[in-house]
């Protein structure tokens, strides 16, 4: 019997902690989904598990070995509806029936069409009672990358910005070092390090050589109340459609962590560059081009997705591939960090869009989090979709 | 005897009730500062007033009719040092002195430097107890634009912007209108209500024909507790360096509050032009001009304050003035109002400034108040001097 409402007070504390549980795994599940589970019996906690990477167990394997025979009869909080398949490990609802569950709580169905619903049938036909809904928005929001992938075929695409006040990302020289404060910055590595790709453009490959890589302790993520163990460096992506990133970039050291995409017309014209990215282990993929012969971002997200399980990635590019973004719709939300300096008309802009000629036709905004960070302020914003 | 410290409790909250009733003055005192007067006598109000129109009564004097032969050693709570000099109007330090005040509070002291303690040391050569500093910092910011013009010889200047979140103020092909909300307009005029003078430049006329009027109910100041008493419109100041004014623009039909500002050799050439606004009544000043032969913007900030006793000027203009402005540190605070659209980076600057080659360069701000406007943010920032 599937009971949605009302979930008591009791459902709630017990499946925040699941959700606890399930953040330690942000920095390391990709490309699975962080997932927290608590088994509870008579009102004491009897078993608890969290999934930590792709490949090792899920989190009702671990709560149920910590629970062992004391699990019959007890009731499971579980952050996502148990799999009902066989993937990397058997499927978690036969676990939980095998051990005698009495009762699933579960924030939010499986994003998979093909086979949401399907662990929750799979659960009731064996007489378990079935609680779904409790602190859905908060299970959404931790997987949203996940849910994305699943249900749009392609990542959660992030935009970072750091602008001047009047929205300048570097000087008419390029200079962009260091506009926003060194809190920005570290925030800006804590939103790397959640990421499965980092995307940028080859002109900021050209310009400013990054290496994209997340650079903080370890007790930074401690402070934040986030788990290290088993972290996972995001991937770095360049868009580079005409095959210009120099061999001695720096990103190009980090061989086996570089994805470059061109247009497939670049990668038959520049086999012998191809070759030479190929023979340090980077790896090369032409995709098709929109009619200024750039590279489709729209394939590049939806290979992303597909080819290397992104959910979550993370634009960070000067405003070419900035605004393109934002002109296919592809831009989820901005961490927007803006320092409070004037760079002035010359200085370049952060969003490089086609001529708008009506104010109706500008992309619209949402602040959802805004927060100083000293004398930067950091805003979070969502695009409102029409 | 000058006893500063410490201020009694008691003087602070008499103090800030004689800002409340100064503060209903910042509509209609200007050129006056705006100053408020409190007699108290055994823990009793017995007499108060605020100035309202330059003129008419000081507040001292209002507040000392109020009392009548009560005042006899009452204190006096005062939030401007009291003239000791015939102006418009006898000096107030002898109405106190002859109503036989046995104390006087000052919040601040007259920031004319040639009077500054002329008054304190007419008060003490006759006996009276004299405390200052009391809410010292709110009466500055009450009268900033009086001090201002005291010991600076030019008004406040205020600058406001209304941008997209990418810090356009209109797009390629000028159309502005609207990119902020109501509120945020609603609040634009609050502020041009409280100023001197709204300056703005030819090219703004040219493209937007603007009023640059006060266009609110009485029930809008009320809301905030203000007074629309005696409301003095703000002059509109034009910066024409070539004297290009339509004689049908809208901001000539309001000649009597029109002053436009030239350069003398426009003045010199262009004497047809400048009898027709004349003969109109509006006031043409030709200034110096700088090295592009341009109105030098320094000059007409002096002569606004030293010819139209201007305190408070706000600029609403387009990006090319405010950076003029900006480049030769004539920008006090910026009333930003930034709209959640992104306009990109044909659209136009709200700041066009000489390029810059070092950040180091940049001109910085101070973030000193922030709220929402529905989906809009009023941002108020000050520039950082060096």
């Amino acid at each position: 019997m599937l009971s949605s409402y009302p979930h008591s007070l009791t459902d709630s504390i017990w499946m925040n902690r699941a959700l606890d549980l399930a953040s330690l795994g942000r920095l390391s599940t990709r490309p699975n989904p962080a997932v927290g589970c608590v088994l509870i019996k008579e009102g004491q906690l009897i078993g608890e598990g969290w999934h930590q990477r792709a490949g090792e167990p899920h989190a009702e394997v671990l709560a149920l070995r910590m629970a062992g025979d004391r699990a019959r009869g007890a009731t499971a909080y579980v952050t996502l509806e148990p799999c009902s398949h066989f993937g990397k490990t058997p499927p978690c609802c036969n676990a939980l029936i095998t051990a005698g569950i009495k009762r699933v709580v579960i924030a939010m169905i499986d994003p998979n069409p093909r086979v949401s619903g399907r662990g929750i049938a799979a659960l009731q036909e064996s007489g378990i009672e079935v609680t779904q809904g409790v602190a859905m928005k908060r299970a959404q929001q931790l997987n949203k990358g996940f849910v994305s992938r699943m249900q749009r075929g392609r990542p959660n695409v992030s935009l970072k910005l750091a602008t001047s006040v009047d929205a300048k990302v570097a000087l008419a020289n390029g200079q962009s070092q260091w506009i926003t404060n060194a809190l920005a910055r570290a925030q800006g590595h804590l939103l790397r390090a959640q990421q499965c790709a980092i995307i940028t453009g080859i002109a900021s490959v050209i310009t400013d050589d990054p290496r994209l890589t997340v650079r903080l302790d370890d007790s930074a993520f401690y402070a934040q109340g986030w788990s290290s163990a088993g972290r996972v460096e995001p991937m770095k992506v360049v868009v580079d459609s005409r095959l210009r990133i120099p061999l001695n970039a720096k990103l190009c050291q980090q061989a086996d962590a570089l994805i470059i995409y061109t247009t497939r017309a670049t990668l038959c014209a520049q086999a012998d560059k191809v070759a030479q990215l190929a023979a340090k282990g980077i790896k090369v993929h032409g995709v098709d081009c929109d009619p200024q012969h750039r590279v489709n971002l729209v394939s590049v997200l939806a290979h992303l997705a597909s080819h290397y399980q992104c959910n979550n990635v993370m634009l960070e590019s000067g405003g070419v591939l900035a605004g393109a973004m934002l002109s296919i719709d592809c831009v989820d939300e901005i961490h927007w960090f803006s320092a409070p300096l004037v760079l002035g008309q010359d200085a370049q802009s952060c969003f490089v869009t086609q001529t708008l000629t009506q104010l109706s036709q500008a992309p619209r905004l949402k602040l959802v989090e805004q927060t100083m960070l000293g004398d930067n302020i950091y805003s979070r914003y969502q695009l409102e979709k029409e």
